[in-house]
C-alpha cells in the first residue's frame, strides 16, 4: 500500500513506521526535513501536498498540538492551537483528501485519552480530541468510492513519560508500538467509523 | 436565580424559559431583539454581553449553527461556521464567562444528538457536538469556586420537524419542553461534567 503520513517523525508516527515496516511504502509529511512538506494549519499547504504526493491508499495523521493551559487561563486565543492544528489541520486532511484516496482506501485520524479521562490542563485538548471522534464517526457514513475513516485514541505512551508525566498522574501508559497497531488495524482492516481506544 | 440564556428567542431557548417560569430572573440574550446583545462568534462581542449583564448564577447557552452539508462538499470553509457558532462561540461563552459566574453556579452548553447518531450532511455538526461534549468533560474538573458545567445533547425536536425532518429520517423526535427539563436539571442540580442526552 502506498501511505500517506502526516507527523512521520513524531513518536507516535515513528513507531507506526516501524509496524508498517517494508511491505509498503510510507511517504513521510510533516513540517521538516520529511519526504513531503506540509503544515496541515494551512489548507493552502494541505493542498500543495496532496498534488505533490498524488493518489494514495491511506491517510494516517500522527500529528495534532493544543496548548495545556490551566482552565482559568485557557484563553480564547490560546485555544486556537487546538481548533488549529489538532482538529481543523486533522479534519482539513480529510475534506481536502478525498479526491486523492484510491478507491477503498482510509483515513486514520488521532485523538487522545484526555476525551474520556479528562486531566488539569487539558480542556482545549479534550475539545479537539473529542471533536475529531465525532467527525469520525460522522462522516464515515458519507465516505463515497468504499473509502473508511478511523480515529485512534491512544493513552500517555511510555515514551513520552518524560515530557507529560507531570500532566498524566497516575496513569499507566502504554508503549508507541501498541498504539502502532491500531494504526494497523485501521489501515488494513475493514471497520469504519471507529474510534480504537488503546487504553 | 439569575439566568443568562443565550439563544432565548429560538425553539429551544423559548421551551427554557417556559420551562423555567416566574420563579427566575431569565436574561435573554442573542443578536436581535433581546435584553443583550451578544453575537458570540466574536469574543469582544461576549466580553461585552457579560461587562453589561454582570454577575449571573447560570449561564445557559441554547444557540449554535453548523453548516449543513454533503461530505464531499464540505470545504473547510463551509466547516468554519460549525467551528465558530456552535463550537468556539460555545467554549468562549465559558472561558469569558467564569469570572462572572457566581459561587456554585453554573453553565449549561448544547450539543445534539448527531454527534452519537449521524446523519447525512451533519459531518460538520457532529464535529462541533463531540467537541462541546469533550470540552464540558474535561473543563468541569477544573472550574474555581464550585462552579458546575454540563452540556444538554437533544434529539431533534417535534418542534423543529418542519425545518429538519428532512435530515433526520426514522429519527423520534422529542419535545422541546423535555429537551428543557435537562437544562432545568443542569442549572438547578448538582452535577457536573455530564451530558445529558435527550434520547
Ligand atoms: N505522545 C503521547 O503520549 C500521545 C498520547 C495520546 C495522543 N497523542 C497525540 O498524538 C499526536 C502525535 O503525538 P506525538 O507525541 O507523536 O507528537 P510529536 O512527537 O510531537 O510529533 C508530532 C509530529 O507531527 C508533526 N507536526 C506537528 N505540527 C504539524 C503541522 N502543523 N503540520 C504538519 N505536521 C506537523 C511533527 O513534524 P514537524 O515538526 O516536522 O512538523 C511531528 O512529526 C498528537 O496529536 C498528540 O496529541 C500523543
Ligand atoms: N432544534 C432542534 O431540533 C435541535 C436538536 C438538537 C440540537 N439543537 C441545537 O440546539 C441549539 C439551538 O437550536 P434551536 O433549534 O433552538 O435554534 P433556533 O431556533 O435557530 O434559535 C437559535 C437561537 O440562537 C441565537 N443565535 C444564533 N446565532 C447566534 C450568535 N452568533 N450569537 C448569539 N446568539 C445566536 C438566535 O437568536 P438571534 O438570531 O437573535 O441571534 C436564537 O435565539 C443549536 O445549537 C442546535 O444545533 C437543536
Amino acid at each position: 500500500m502506498r501511505i500517506l503520513l502526516i507527523g512521520a517523525s513524531g513518536t507516535i508516527g515513528n513507531a507506526i513506521v516501524k509496524e508498517f515496516g517494508t511491505d509498503h511504502e510510507i511517504i513521510r509529511a510533516g513540517r521538516n526535513g520529511a519526504d513531503v512538506e506540509v503544515d496541515f494549519t494551512s489548507p493552502e499547504s494541505i493542498k500543495k501536498m496532496y498534488e505533490a504526493v498524488g493518489k494514495v491508499d491511506a491517510v494516517v495523521s500522527a500529528a495534532g498540538r493544543a496548548q495545556f493551559a490551566p482552565l482559568e487561563e485557557l484563553t480564547p486565543e490560546l485555544n486556537e492551537t487546538g481548533i488549529m492544528s489538532k482538529l481543523k489541520g486533522q479534519v482539513n486532511l480529510v475534506l481536502l483528501g478525498i479526491p486523492f484516496v484510491n478507491d477503498g482506501g482510509s483515513f486514520t485520524l488521532t485523538s487522545g485519552v484526555m476525551m474520556d479521562d479528562p486531566i488539569l490542563k487539558g480542556a482545549s485538548a479534550a475539545m479537539a480530541n473529542g471533536g475529531i471522534q465525532s467527525f469520525v464517526r460522522a462522516s464515515s457514513i458519507e465516505m463515497p468510492r468504499g473509502i473508511r475513516i478511523n480515529n485512534v485514541s491512544p493513552n500517555v505512551l511510555i515514551e513520552s513519560m518524560d515530557k507529560y508525566a507531570e500532566f498524566f498522574q497516575g496513569f499507566k501508559p502504554v508503549a508507541a508500538a501498541d498504539a502502532a497497531l491500531a494504526y494497523k488495524k485501521s489501515v488494513l482492516g475493514a471497520q469504519t467509523g471507529q474510534t480504537y481506544k488503546v487504553y
